[in-house]
């Protein structure tokens, strides 16, 4: 009986996910769901990206959190089309929240739309939103082991992003552990590692997503 | 409608928890429910706090992890009593996971039963398991504005440890300012800064624990 209830939902989420699928596709968007853990630095990559391609995408940013517009605040330098969105407790966005996120922008004018999922390596994961692009991120603070414990999410995204390599050494993060841990659980992803801190590897991370955004949009 | 189903499963666990809440001061042990995002540390928590307070106290563990018995496997070394629960996919532990695992535990040769949540700053929080002290992590790397971000967690613990001290001047954290902004949500919460690595900060912390298990188990 619960278990049916459950399906409903997924059932409902995934027909609207599709939905919006279509609409980007439309209107030639790539969609991309940036799912990470609290303090990875979802929106710390987000102002590197947008420092980097702004000039050469239009860019849009959907926030998602449960409480407080702290990240949408420190992207209000930027001159880009930006909705929060509180989710008032629930711990990840769905493809309903992204629908009416969307009715306030305009996908004529975007290349690229960043929806940041709430901070969570779990439950984000379960929730198609319509995305062209499931991308997360991985701190070097949280540990090597973490795609084992956490398996949906790694085997499940396109892109990993390792944030935080500036931190190597000071813990005992094994970077050649944690490639092959993913590589071995989902084959097809692309890896990239780098520190937003000291701007190490973004470069070919951006070059990457502005390709992925030029082929996919196409 | 959907609400109705929701507060049927937390009216449930409700009930559940409570019994669990009766059982433990039956046998007279301290349950303490540790939450925390992935990677801000639990498991190294637990080893430290089993290093120090293990010759004076008898203690229990309840491993939460949704797949993989890696943290199990880390505590392996100590002798004590250690239950694996892997939740399947589920985000949280809940009172039912832990009436089940009590089941294979021995409460009368117990004085401190530590359940390690699964890593999810959000969920873990709205699910009570009959635990007579809620604490929580966060990590330095994690940044101090989480508590605005993830408020119930915060708002709702007895103690929280602020992990990885040591990575201080690494990144832009502030720890006045979190100190005064859960103090200000959370004025009862009683806070520890130490780093598990380093082993700075750790005595207080057990020290406090000590006291805690003794006051509230005779």
């Amino acid at each position: 009986m619960e278990i049916d209830i459950l399906e409903g939902v997924f059932d409902a989420n995934e027909k609207i996910a599709r939905e919006n699928e279509a609409l980007f596709k439309e209107k030639r968007v790539l969609a991309m769901n940036l799912m990470a853990s609290p303090g990875a630095g979802k929106t710390s990559l987000i102002s590197a990206t947008l420092e980097r391609l702004q000039d050469n995408l239009r860019i849009g940013v959907i926030e998602g959190d449960i409480a407080s517009n702290v990240d949408a605040e420190k992207l209000k330098t930027y001159d880009i089309q930006i909705v929060q969105i509180n989710t008032g407790g629930a711990c990840h966005l769905d493809a309903n929240m992204i629908r009416q996120a969307l009715e306030h922008m305009d996908l004529d004018a975007m290349d690229l739309l960043v929806i940041e999922n709430v901070g969570n390596l779990v439950c984000p994961a379960e929730f198609k939103l319509g995305e062209g692009l499931r991308a997360m991120i991985l701190s070097v603070a949280e540990g090597h082991d973490k795609p084992l414990k956490y398996p949906l999410m790694f085997s499940d995204s396109q892109v990993l992003v390792v944030n935080k390599t500036d931190l190597i050494g000071m813990g005992d993060f094994d970077m050649d552990e944690l490639h092959e841990t993913v590589e071995k659980m989902n084959p097809e992803i692309t890896i990239f590692d780098l520190s937003c801190r000291t701007g190490d590897g973004l470069d070919a991370w951006t070059d990457w997503l502005y390709e992925k955004v030029k082929s996919s949009t196409k």
